[in-house]
Formats: structure tokens, C-alpha cells, sequence
């Protein structure tokens, strides 16, 4: 079996264990997601990227990763495919002859 | 090969490819997470979760996997490590008995 | 003395006894506003609007406003001239005949 | 007439001019914020602090505050108040002669 495939059954056993699928909606998943991403932002907060504490990154990323997941889950994304799709529409928008060595987006290439 | 490590290949040769391995510092690939995931919870807004846009979810949330995994890769997290070894740790604040059917968090429970 | 210039010297006040400035550039200022914002959001997560806890909202809006207020004081801009501005750029995005009683973004007007 | 209630007056007839109050529901204007912070965060991605666009700042911080005061006088809450208290709890959390000059959380000074 493939990871991702692995790693979202073993989300969705921990979920229906404790019958919280009743509160997983993807709006809810969509405000979790940002929540979790926050506590990620905050280890960096007032500080430079290497002073920010790795084993805590570790925790509040896979935070991030678990509800990413979930919501891929509700609408039965293939997280592969989306991820795919999504790059070979950025690179159109940022071709490398344009993007290369420059941070710019893409409307101001 | 697995999944993961096949997207990360993709999105390390896209970033490479451009040259922005050097924009890529992990206190920015956090702020590039929330940025994401706040334009996948735009999603939703003034919205019920079923009104959301399925197909728009889909390059949103594309673009939360991205940084999430560039920062893992960043790191060199196993992410299916990270998120069994987390999952592991939240049974321990959210036991089956006590979380079951409630969303109280686990400081409430 | 008008109120928000009295809010904003305590909040200077209370920085400065800190000597917390070093640490007070826009960038982190603007990241604390969204882990302010994210602290709010989470007394909303799988609840419904008034499910949430009103005098927990207040202290996490309180501090969503500090940290706003400080990185207005960075720049030294006048909060209400910038918020008046922005209302009457919006009133062209969003014009009353088109823009009433929905809830769609100005693209899609 | 002081600062603050002036500027909720302009927004909320802003708002009541559109019909928008249906949608403004604390839960929906806490995601408002959330993700015009996000806006206002991406101005300062891949850059330093003094490189990020001064006149896009004050448009995006204007958003995060007109979506905060809207919050706010959903509630009635009266923003200096609201702050000025949030200030003295802090206060006891980062005492001075503690927190002076550390970017340290309280909870590990």
C-alpha cells in the first residue's frame, strides 16, 4: 500500500474511533488547517529560521499534514494528483525563464 | 518508489529548476503555508461548507501540501513518521473513552 | 486626546518598559497578527457562531487589535484615515446596487 | 464623537447599505480577519521587513482592522476596554523585570 494511503486510513481509524466525523466538515477542516498552521508560524515568531525549535516544527507540521489529509479524505482527493495538476499550472504561470532566481509573483513577472 | 517521495522529487525539481531553493528559508516556508491555507479558508467564507467550490479547494489545498511538504523535505522529515508518531501522542490527550463524540478540547475534556 | 491615540500610547508604553522594539519589526509584527487571529478562530473550531465563549473572544480580539495597532505605529500610519480609504476604494469594488444582499467576492459581481 | 465609534458607524453603514449583516456572524467575520491578515502576511513573504510595499500595507492592515471592529460591535465590545484589560493580564504574565529585552513566552521565562 502507498504512504498517503496508509497515513489516511490510520487518521480516519483515529477519527472514527472517537466519532468525530460528525464535526469534520470541510469548512471546520479549512478553519483547522489555518489553526494548525498558526502554531507552526508561531515557533518562528520574533525569532531567525534556525533559532526556531526543530522538535516542535516536527509536531505542529504533522498537525498541518493531518488535516490536509482529512480534508483530501472528505472530498476523495488523490493528494498526488492534486499536487501534480497544481504544479503544471504554476508552470505557466511561473515559466523558468521568467522565474528563475527571482521570488516576484507571477502577475509581476 | 513511494508517494511522498515521488511528489517530493516533483516539487524539489520545480523549486530547483527556478532557482528558489535560496527564497526557501523554513520561517518563510511557514508564512507560504498560512497564506495558502487562508486562501483555501476563503473558500468558505459567508459560505455553508457545501457551497464552497470543489474544484477551487482542490489548487488551494494543493498549494497547503506543497509548502507543507518542501518544508518537511527542508527538514528531511519522514512525514508519515511525524504524523503516526503525532497521532500517537494526541491518543494520549484525546483517549477513545473520554473523547468520543465530544469536540472539547483536550485541556476541557 | 482621541481614543485611539491613547490605545496606542499604553500599547507603546508597555513595549517600550519591555524593550521589546528589537524584536518589533513589520514582518514578525504581521506574522504575530496572524497567530492572534488563528488563537480567535480556534474558539469558533466545530462550534456553531454562538457556541463560542464570549470572554475568550474578547481577549483574543483584544490581542488581534494590539499588534494591529503596533504595526500601525511602525509606519506611523493613522488608523482611521487608512480604514476610511480603504471603505471608499471598496464602495467602487463593491457598489450598493450590485453588491446588495450577496455575499459574492467583487470579481464575481 | 471619539475615533472608534466614528469608524464602526462608517463601516456598519457600509454594511446595512449592502444588506451584508446576514453573512456577519462572528464565526464568518473571525475568518475575515483571519484571512485578510493572510493578505496582509504575503505582502512580507520571501522578503525582509523593509522591503515589503508600504502603500499595499496600509490597504491590507485597513482590512484587518474593519473586519476586527466589525467583530467587535457584534459584541458590543468596546475596544479600548477590551484592550486595556487584555494590556493588565499581560502585564502579570511578562512582569518587567522578567521580561525585559527577551522575545522569551511567558511560559518560559
Amino acid at each position: 500500500m502507498n504512504d498517503i494511503k496508509k497515513i489516511i486510513e490510520e487518521l480516519v481509524k483515529f477519527r472514527d474511533d472517537r466519532e468525530w466525523s460528525q464535526f469534520h466538515n470541510p469548512k471546520d477542516l479549512a478553519l483547522a488547517i489555518n489553526i494548525e498552521s498558526s502554531e507552526l508560524l508561531e515557533l518562528f515568531l520574533w525569532k531567525k529560521a534556525e533559532e526556531a525549535n526543530k522538535e516542535k516544527i516536527k509536531e505542529e507540521l504533522a498537525d498541518v499534514f493531518s488535516f490536509a489529509f482529512l480534508l483530501a479524505e472528505k472530498y476523495n482527493f488523490d493528494v498526488m494528483e492534486i499536487v501534480l495538476d497544481k504544479m503544471q499550472k504554476n508552470a505557466k504561470k511561473y515559466p523558468i525563464e521568467k522565474a528563475k532566481g527571482t521570488a516576484k509573483k507571477y502577475n509581476e513577472l
